[in-house]
């Protein structure tokens, strides 16, 4: 055994959970938001992120814009590829957390064993179920990104609330319903639980 | 539009990478240790990272730990799983350093394409490939999983090194060879590279 490899088995510890919370001053999480298409999950994340941020949480945020054109590109929108689509997107979170960091996720997610499957992937607290609760009509005449219109011509197969079924949170750990509520109030609801995992 | 409509479009910016990097005083980076089974790339990913660490960088290492049993447990070790592999770990390495995380990867990664193609997801100077590079034999003779010794009795098929090629980076940021250089001494030149990239 030369000197060097003796170095290489310097004893070293590995960096982890409670070194980032430490450091962090607050533990990782996953802040899930499932809901329509339409009924303001995006816009609300952002909000909440942005909140948080100016809070110094540190903080990231998953959605379409930054995983469906990059690490889930080779997904389509077939039934297997859904499944795989949300596993993926909960190993990342799971990552983040890892990382110490509190991950927003925005994506319709409408499948409860999808949903399932990632808080079983991470501890007790870590993952907080955000059910966006706007009814469909009102998702509808919102229809931000033309996708009612399109699906409703039938230009969309399994379009989630026409003609794929959305599966509600039995028992998210909040609520938020867009259609009744302003966008700040919401938020503060959010930003509420968020203080319920930090001081748990 | 009700009052509730009007607040879901109220504006809000979205928190981005400029965001991070002020707030952590430092630009999201990756650090890619690449080089053969047994060359040290773990043992000198977690030592860099202990030491940046302790400089209050913001960090997180990816290596088969947290990667092979979880985002990529539904890969094998066949031709196009491999590719699968490290395009996935570029494209989450790429979400860390869009969160402002310095990342470090410590993955065999033995092909040429594979790795560029990770570089090419990344701005000028977000990508550093670091050739962990200790000859065969020294690597062969540490063995620190036994996968050598079951690769010789023809147990692991195109293992990196023996049945399957190795390709050295042509143009790597750093060459760090751990068969001849202290584990301290490699740690301080990946710390230097790091500090070109932090400064430039």
């Amino acid at each position: 055994m030369t000197p060097a490899d003796r170095n290489l088995v310097w004893h070293h510890r590995r960096i982890g959970r409670a070194d980032y919370r430490r450091r962090n001053g607050h533990p990782g999480a996953v802040l899930w938001f499932t809901g329509l298409s339409g009924s303001g999950k995006s816009t609300l994340a952002n909000a909440v992120e942005e909140a948080l941020f100016a809070q110094g949480v540190y903080t990231y945020l998953l959605d379409g814009d930054n995983v469906r054109h990059g690490l889930n590109r080779d997904l389509g929108f077939g039934a297997g590829d859904r499944v795989e689509n949300i596993r993926r997107i909960g190993e990342v979170a799971r990552l983040f957390v890892d990382a110490g960091l509190v991950v927003l996720t925005a994506f319709i997610s409408p499948f409860r064993a999808d949903r399932d499957r990632v808080r079983a992937l991470l501890g007790p607290g870590e993952f907080a179920e955000i059910h966006v609760a706007c009814d469909l009509a009102t998702c509808e005449a919102r229809d931000p990104k033309g996708l009612y219109r399109k699906a409703r011509a039938g230009e969309i197969p399994e379009f989630t609330g026409l003609t794929s079924p959305y599966e509600p949170p039995l028992a998210p750990e909040l609520v938020v319903d867009t259609a009744t509520t302003p966008l700040d109030q919401c938020v503060r609801q959010v930003l509420g639980l968020w203080e319920r995992i930090r001081d748990s």
